[in-house]
Order: structure tokens, then sequence, then C-alpha cells
């Protein structure tokens, strides 16, 4: 899969209030050591607006001067409401009016879905500048009485603005994506839709919030992420060495951790704010895109390495040339 | 936008459980006369199956014995639940394993959508079989105490398996979509997701059901949907007459009504079954183009155009030569 196009913007919204582990510790009854160490997040923001109006500031920051996009693509993990999808009230929040909208979703992975996407039709020459939003508010999905999970969580918005590229050597050199639905437990939110609908008396309280097996998740993934990062290295003849940014989704402290411990990329050249952010659902990507162009620790030519493990169980890896 | 492939597989279910007019008239407080006349729908199925069973009956009469699709696509409106996206659950219900899935949604125009990522993604040699399914359970969302949507909506599944084919002149020869954000309040389910959470004590029951002011849309729509058609014709030099099928979205009578009665087809070419499945929220579109292949209303060679108006409010419109 090889999709030319240039990332031309980019932007982030991190919400203002800061949630500490000392401040979640008297929700989950646990100390901030034992959520320090068990989800390697020592603080996340907490976003008093909703996510709409969060990925539209992230947006107005890719969008900056720029033509309005004429494609808006929402991917995120949780949407704002059931119908419509979220990339409408986003377009709106921008103030645009006509511009075709859809959303796309695949949990955690769903930037990486849409930036194959996008980068499909720019190279169709279908759309010619296309904005890309994740936005997610994880935190309201916080089940208290599952304090593993209930401390990974943050919120945070990004979004990516891209066009059509002339240079044939730049965009997703190329992609990879697999689901495996043994797993479709191990991650959930079980209620809000027609499993366990919300009017549905059967529905429990937990049912509607984030539920997640980090140990077993882990299990599953280690070895088939190791997998398809030394499967993609090897058919693009590149070594982990050549990559210059791995930017890995921010599951968890010891998740990123992992890319470094069993992945064979150097520490420094892995991407890790999980500590400050949370896992921020299919935000965390992007998110870590933004703020690393915004430093100009990634600049034009650089490879760059993203790859996830989300709900499904989905892995997904793509290799990215700025 | 111009998308090369060939669809070589199709199959649909409609759920054994037939609601009348009659039966949902006490339900709603309404004679079945009412109901007929002012939403179109004579009756409709109920499922007793969830979103992702209906799915994959669906889709294993569209692959019988072809090879396992290599992406699988989910277009619903609705999802089984909030994560993981219901790809995956379909999948499983398939009996893959590692198979790249994911969900697009942009409501009632979730087909579309996906055909052409799926057009899009099969021109680029990304992926060379793809899945396209839609499965909407509307019936579970209906508030009876709006009885013209609840009127309206109906069960349904349908799939779609798409190839690379060797012809150029074969696909989605053009398509074209507009989401206004004007119109996101005129349809709705404000429940589920992160503005007002299952978990919400603002949440009320009415905002986990589905709420449409049908005659709003249909005049917000109208000059919208009849410009587009007129364009994208014009665009590639074709007329009404020359279109062998128009697949709309089964929106409501009057809604698949005006595309004889206000946008210049033959009725007798506007396909329509809403008096007999009512709206099926994503489904309709691909119930319809199954149905019609079944039954060799369209063969090889044929033009079919796909129309619809969607939550956003979004519409969408699409070329396809068989």
């Amino acid at each position: 899969m090889k999709y030319q196009f240039k990332i031309t913007g980019w932007g982030y919204y991190l919400p203002p209030t800061i949630e500490t582990a000392q401040e979640l510790s008297k929700k989950i009854n646990k100390s901030s050591d034992w959520i320090i160490s068990r989800a390697g997040v020592d603080e996340r923001r907490i976003s008093n607006i909703d996510v709409d109006k969060m990925g539209a500031i992230a947006a107005q920051k890719a969008i900056e001067e720029k033509p309005a996009p004429d494609l808006i693509i929402n991917a995120s993990g949780v949407p704002k409401q059931t119908i419509p999808d979220t990339s409408v009230f986003i377009q709106k929040e921008l103030g645009y009016d006509g511009i075709p909208s859809f959303s796309v979703h695949s949990t955690c992975l769903s930037f990486i879905t849409a930036l194959n996407i996008a980068g499909s039709f720019i190279n169709n020459n279908s759309y010619k500048r296309i904005l890309i939003i994740s936005s997610d508010r994880g935190t309201i999905g916080r089940n208290f009485e599952e304090p593993e999970s209930a401390s990974l969580l943050g919120d945070a918005a990004a979004a990516i603005y891209i066009e059509k590229s002339n240079n044939s050597n730049q965009g997703v050199l190329d992609s990879k994506m697999n689901s495996w639905p043994k797993g479709t437990n191990l991650t959930e939110v079980r209620g809000g839709g027609t499993n366990l609908h919300p009017q549905n008396i059967k529905t429990r309280k937990e049912d509607n919030l984030f539920s997640m097996n980090g140990p077993k998740v882990f299990k599953f993934t280690l070895p088939k992420v190791q997998r398809m990062i030394l499967d993609i290295l090897k058919k693009n003849h590149l070594a982990q060495s050549d990559i210059d940014l791995l930017i890995p989704h921010q599951a968890s402290g010891k998740g990123v951790e992992a890319y470094s411990k069993f992945g064979g990329f150097d520490q420094e050249k892995v991407m890790n704010i999980v500590n400050t952010t949370g896992n921020c659902v299919a935000a965390s990507i992007p998110l870590c895109l933004a703020i690393a162009l915004e430093k100009r620790i990634i600049t034009k030519g650089d490879l760059i390495f993203l790859a996830g493990t989300g709900a499904g169980i989905s892995i997904a890896t793509a290799i990215i040339k700025l």
C-alpha cells in the first residue's frame, strides 16, 4: 500500500484541566504509586468541552490560512452521538458548509485507517485537500470500579491536513492492518449500540463504560506486533535504525516501552508522552505526530513509523515519509 | 471520482418476522391508514438477532465459494456496541481471523461512502477483494411517541463483494457527496456518545431513540438532490434515460417517489421497496442493489445510479457501471 501525499498542516488540543495520579487515586481507591506503576500515567487531561469542539480547535490550527479542505474525515474512537456521525459536528464548529464528511472507526487505530483512506483518495485524484480529525474524551467512559483501565484514559484531539504531493517518495510508503476477532472481548464498551442499547433493561452501568484486560491484550498482541514490524521493515528493505521516529499508540506505559524493549527500536526514537497525556484512544497517534511536527522533532524527508494496537483486536503499522 | 472494480457477490438478509401497519398502529396510537399514507410503509421486518449476525448471513451469501475477502468494511448507521467497531463482530460470525476490518459511518449513506473507499483501495492495488456489509436494526431505536419517524424504520442487512476489474469502464464512473451541518438536528439519535452519554443523568429516554423531522428534511434536501443529480449527469454526458436503474435510499414513500416526481427519472426505473421493508438506514441502498442483482433486474454493462440523503445532513450520488 503506497499513497503519495504531503502533510501540510497539523494541530492538537490538550484540555487545560489536569488530573494528577494523586487526584485520581481517591476516585479508584488506589495509591498514586499504584496508578503510575501500573498505567505509566502521571497525569491526564480532562475536557470540559465535547469532542466536536475539541476536534475543531485542533483542526483550526491544522488549517490556519489554507483553503478549506474538500473532505473532512472524523477518525475517533467514540462518537459525540449515535446519529449523525461526528464529522458534521466538527464541520459545523469550523463554520463550513457543504464539505463531504464522514467517520471512520477502528477504535485506537482510526487515525491510521483514515490516513490510508485519505491517501488513497488523494492518489486517485478524488480529493485534493483532506482534513483528518481524531478527538476522544475517554475520561467520560472510565469505570472507576476497574482501576487499571480507569488509570489509563485521557482526553485530547489532533488534526492533520494532507495534500497532493509531486514527490513520489512522500506519504504512506507502506501500511498493514490485521484484525483478530478472538480479542473482541478484551477491550470493550459493550453499550451504546444495538447489543446493550441504552434503553435495554439488561444494560448495566458498567456496560456503558470502558473495560480492558490490559495484561491479556499485551500478551495477545506482543508477538503479533513484533512480527508485523519485522515483516513490513523487511518488505521495504528497512531496519529499525532507518526510522527517524516511531510513533506508537500510547496504550499504556508498558505498551509504549515494549517497542524499544521487544521491538528493536532505540528508546530515544520511540515517542512517549503517555505519562502526561494517558491513552487518548484514537487521538494518541495524531497527537504525537502533531507534537513531533510542532517541536520539529521530525522534518521533511524523515521516516516515521506509526504502530498501534486497538480494540478488535486490531494491529496496524504505517511507514510515512514526510 | 472514478474507481475500477466489479461486483462479484451480493447477499441480503430480511428477518422473517413481519410487523404490519396494523400491528404498529397499536404501538403508536395511529391508524394503519395514517402510517401507510404518511410513511409509505405497509410492513417492515423486525430482527430477533443482532446486527453482526444479520450482516454475516448477508455476507455469507455474497461470499459463497469465493476466497475470503482481504478487507472487511462495516458500513452501517448504528453499531452493535461503542467499542470495538462492528466489522470485527461480523468477521467473528463469518469464522475468519486476521482480516483487516473497520467501520465507516455516514448514517444512511454509509454504503456509498464505503463503496468509494473500497473502489479507491482496489484502484490503488491496496486490496484485491473487499466485502462491504451494511446491517441496521433501526426498529430497536424507534420512539413510539414520535409516530411519523417510528412508522419508517425496518431491519435489514446486505453485503456486496467487489474485486479488481480489467475493464476500465466498470465500477464507480463518478460519485459526489456533500454534507450540510445546518441540518444536524433534523435527523438524530442524540445519545450513545459523549454528548448525552448513557450514564449522564441529563440523558432522557428520547435522546437514545431515533428522531427525524421528515417534512423539514424533505424541504431541505429536495433542491439539493435535484441539483446534484443534474450536475453529475451533465458532467458525465448522461441523461436520466441512460440510467438502467436508479437505486435511492428508501427514506420514505414520499422520499422515493420524489426521484420520479421531481428528479426526471421514469417511475419504473426507480427501485421502490419501501412499502415492504421500510427505511433500513444504511442497509436500504445495498439491499436494493442485492435484490436487483438477484432478480436480474440489472445485469453486466448496466448503468446504476445510487442516490440518497442521510443524517448530517448529507447527500450522495454515485454512477455505477456493472
